[in-house]
């Protein structure tokens, strides 16, 4: 069927990463296959970053070859380097993310690169993926992080993120993904951002954001990203991983209120919402231990709601 | 100042109707005190119902008469009857709202009245309001509550909620506003319901939506209203009242995640967020068995924001 918008799954990599449970590759696998059944055509499954430092990402390889044998479902990964980029081509992943923080201070704290050192492993990259026969190869998206605001230097201007969009299209990866990782963003500012990035790249170089509700702006920010084209949003189910009580959180938005905004709205996403709390319900019980979020969830669809049919 | 969006505060009235602890009337005389000096300048302060029904309420002629002497505050109160119009006039009140379920069977369980006797009310409403002298005379709306659906009859007819404002204001009130009882709005619904009514009424005859945020939908469909151009959102502090987790709550929008995504959109609210915070802790005090609410108030703002400055 046709969607007008996709909802990309980002619980298993974003949400299981930033929790203390480890859950088994088994786990991560059921609530795949559940979650596509559900309807969910575009997963990220994980991330291909060392072990040592994200023990719940280990078995990232494994997962990205069970999900790629999915027939129908787009296999997402996030890659923080070159070397993570050559597993998840082994691993037969359909499209690789590299976050690139538009905070230099970011950039330098969280993967002790400057922006020069990270252009440099973005060339190296594409150097490599030019490397794959063309029928073979994934797409490579350069996800613009903190680009509405670090919590280490606060504002970022619009400027450097639209010139840092530019640049690395000119590199040769294939899109640009907006992505509020702090919670920053504002309606206004993410209209700003994407006619800017828009103008210098062309549109069909980022139809993805990966917005956070941590202040509560999510859902908002999801409608004027629908109002303004973008055809890609990312959300957590259930919220995982982003109690935006607790510091330090990346506070998702929950797949479950998005689906339900976009749906009431008359916008298709594929998505069943009663089979997708049938997967939160199997997914809290594989995480007995951890919090799951969501208002829609927790009051229920409207009398007599009814999601528009495929 | 001149304000972008007026942010109507209805704590006092939706907020600690809908909680079981009965705030004692200095604490509500010192919150709307308080709020007013953060900028809030139009604060629901009570509803003129019996007080057998609403003992929360039952102070509010004292409530009212306080607050209509704050100098520059728009008092605004509710009224369920012609009986409750006549307390709400003697009180001094600068704008009064009476309910009008635009669900018949919600009508007649909430308030015993069919359509037809609603409108006969509100029709003696405006009867009483013309005997007053044109300079005393206070604004006089109907909400059209459940507009967007109801728990009972489900989804509501669109041309029904349509229909029923162009009769009211056809009965001489002076504003319909638009009114999400149940949170089952979403922001394409919001859209055509205000431009059907705009059409039939005029834009003037409707500047103000409240909104629920049962299903975490509440700041999309703020937006949107922003958008269409309406000038006024009600919001309650703390989200006060209306914990979505509950059945029956009314799960208010947040007036400091509100404000938040109005200032940081730049439009002016003419409410100073920090203030406000001390706003949430001092009602928090006065009221320290009850739940408050929102994400702005827990995660802080962003690192070097300002809200713009009057």
């Amino acid at each position: 069927m046709s969607v007008d918008i996709t909802v990309s799954e980002v619980g298993p990599r974003d949400g299981l990463q930033s929790i203390r449970t480890i859950m088994p590759t088994q786990s991560k696998k059921d609530w795949i296959r559940a979650q596509f059944d559900a309807g969910t055509r575009e997963i990220e499954v994980g991330s291909f970053v060392p072990p040592k430092l994200l023990p719940q990402m280990a078995d990232t390889a494994e997962v990205t070859r069970y999900a790629a044998e999915i027939d129908g479902l787009t296999v997402a990964v996030l890659v923080p380097n070159r070397r993570g980029l050559e597993n998840a081509l082994s691993a037969g992943a359909h499209k690789i993310a590299i976050p690139f923080s538009m905070s230099e201070s970011h950039s330098l704290k969280n993967v002790r690169k400057t922006h020069a050192q990270m252009l440099e492993e973005i060339a190296s990259c594409v150097a490599l993926l030019n490397t794959v026969a063309v029928d073979q190869r994934p797409a490579f998206e350069v996800g613009l992080s903190t680009a509405f605001g670090c919590t280490i230097e606060g504002a970022v201007p619009e400027t450097r993120v639209v010139s840092m969009a530019e640049r690395v299209i000119e590199l040769g990866v294939d899109e640009v993904g907006l992505s509020d990782t702090t919670g920053y963003g504002n309606p206004a500012q993410l209209k700003r951002l994407a006619e800017g990035i828009w103008a210098a790249v062309g549109r069909d170089r980022m139809t993805g954001v990966h917005l956070h509700n941590t202040r509560g702006q999510g859902l908002a920010n999801a409608l004027m990203a629908v109002e303004l084209g973008f055809t890609t949003i990312d959300s957590s189910l259930g919220g995982l991983g982003g109690c935006p009580f607790a510091p330090g959180a990346s506070g998702n938005i929950v797949t479950e209120d998005l689906v339900f905004l976009l749906e009431a709205m008359g916008l298709k996403t594929g998505i069943d919402l009663e089979k997708l709390f049938e997967v939160r319900k199997q997914v809290q019980a594989a995480l007995p231990d951890e919090a799951m979020y969501g208002f829609v969830p927790a009051a229920g669809l409207p009398l007599g709601f009814a999601a528009h049919s495929p």
